[in-house]
């Protein structure tokens, strides 16, 4: 499944003292987008923390392509799939709205820590994984 | 004047432990909205610092009545009127998109540092002084 | 009591594209000194929350006058001390390290919110309280 | 040559609602280290810039190991290598001061933006390649 953020507005206190959006920034954009689209499929990110389940990123990479400044807006593509048993895959793309011009890419690798009685170990919550299985399939 | 911004989301990276927008953020919201207000006069601040003229804050009063949370979205309303010669002043809200409930008010008092051939002195810039005269003119 | 915290660095992500700290950075430095200062009484923001008392910002008067800068560091001196039966107030001040010379002035007003039977009410965790006493009795 | 930072204390505001880091403060921890870094090859970020050298990162793998918390200090472990003829390597490790264990693992590739006459063009500052080669040559 891919879903779309944007435009989103470049916000001057996101550039640094270069005049671009500094490198950590898109990592918030990425964020934000990720949890949007976690919310389309029905999984809300605070409300999963408040029922004992913690999504986390385990790996991030990123590849800075231009940079974004003041006065651009910008959109975020995030294709979400599932990696292993217990892990799933981001692959977003952060676009310039002006010229569609692509800024950052990047492949998040994320899982969930889920609180037993046991105490707290890695797994997914059952509505994502059924979502993960149900695109896997469609996709076939 | 009078200009809104929003409706915005709040991003989950901007709650801290407490599991609320962060006291700091806001000050984030506050500057956006300026900044997209300045912008509705014909004044870009990224384009003024180019250009030799920082517009900046000199004080700030925030007064925080409730708190935004994770899934909220707001507005930002900023009335913006000349302060003194050389001082401009925001009258700034933060209300909650939901219940349009007040989330944060703020009175942000800015002045320009000009860079001239004598140094850097306060001043603002002239577009920004006409546009204040003609609200101030309009507003009598 | 006044609580020291510093030097600190500016680290350069925390400066804007006018090339000094951005207005809303000073809250975040006033915060973890505000929060160091806590714990320092024994107070611990983290733990408190967990325990079901948040410590919330309600008013901010912040007087920027000079801007810090890359490569600058800083100090932040944090009063503290009761303002009413349940507000308490941090008066502020951040020093850049080289010459001592005031960069901000802030009051900070505050309160807690409590986790009673019967809902969140406002409050100040007996300990708070206590030191509080402590320092105004201290000061007669 | 490798560069130690720290301790340096995990910030409460640096914490999201899961009650950890958030994921994209480690990008700025580890910019800081960084700068801080090349501060100490004689390289000032800030000062680059204002003399027309932009050093960029184009590339960031980061591994989340474990997550730090409020009240945790950390280290910053940074080794620069030279990856190509335009391009510079960190290989960067988060250790939480407690009991040095990796929280986070980082390969931050980067490049510089040189200003010349023809405009823009990717290139290192030269104080910078002669620092590079000088270790590469001492690791031999």
């Amino acid at each position: 499944m891919t879903y779309h953020v944007g435009p989103l507005d470049v916000r001057d206190y996101e550039c640094d003292l270069q005049g671009v959006v500094n490198n950590a920034v898109y990592l918030n954009y990425l964020e934000h987008a990720r949890h949007q689209c976690l919310l389309d499929l029905g999984l809300d990110f605070a409300a999963l923390h408040d029922s004992g389940c913690d999504l986390v990123v385990t790996r991030a990479e990123v590849d800075y392509r231009q940079s974004l400044k003041s006065g651009d807006q910008f959109f975020v593509r995030t294709h979400v799939r599932r990696a292993s048993k217990i892990r799933f895959a981001f692959d977003q793309i952060i676009l310039r709205a002006a010229d569609e011009q692509v800024m950052v890419e990047a492949l998040i690798i994320g899982t969930g820590i889920v609180q037993t009685d046991n105490g707290r170990r890695p797994g997914l919550p059952q509505l994502l994984q059924d979502k993960l299985d149900q695109f896997n399939t469609a996709a076939e």
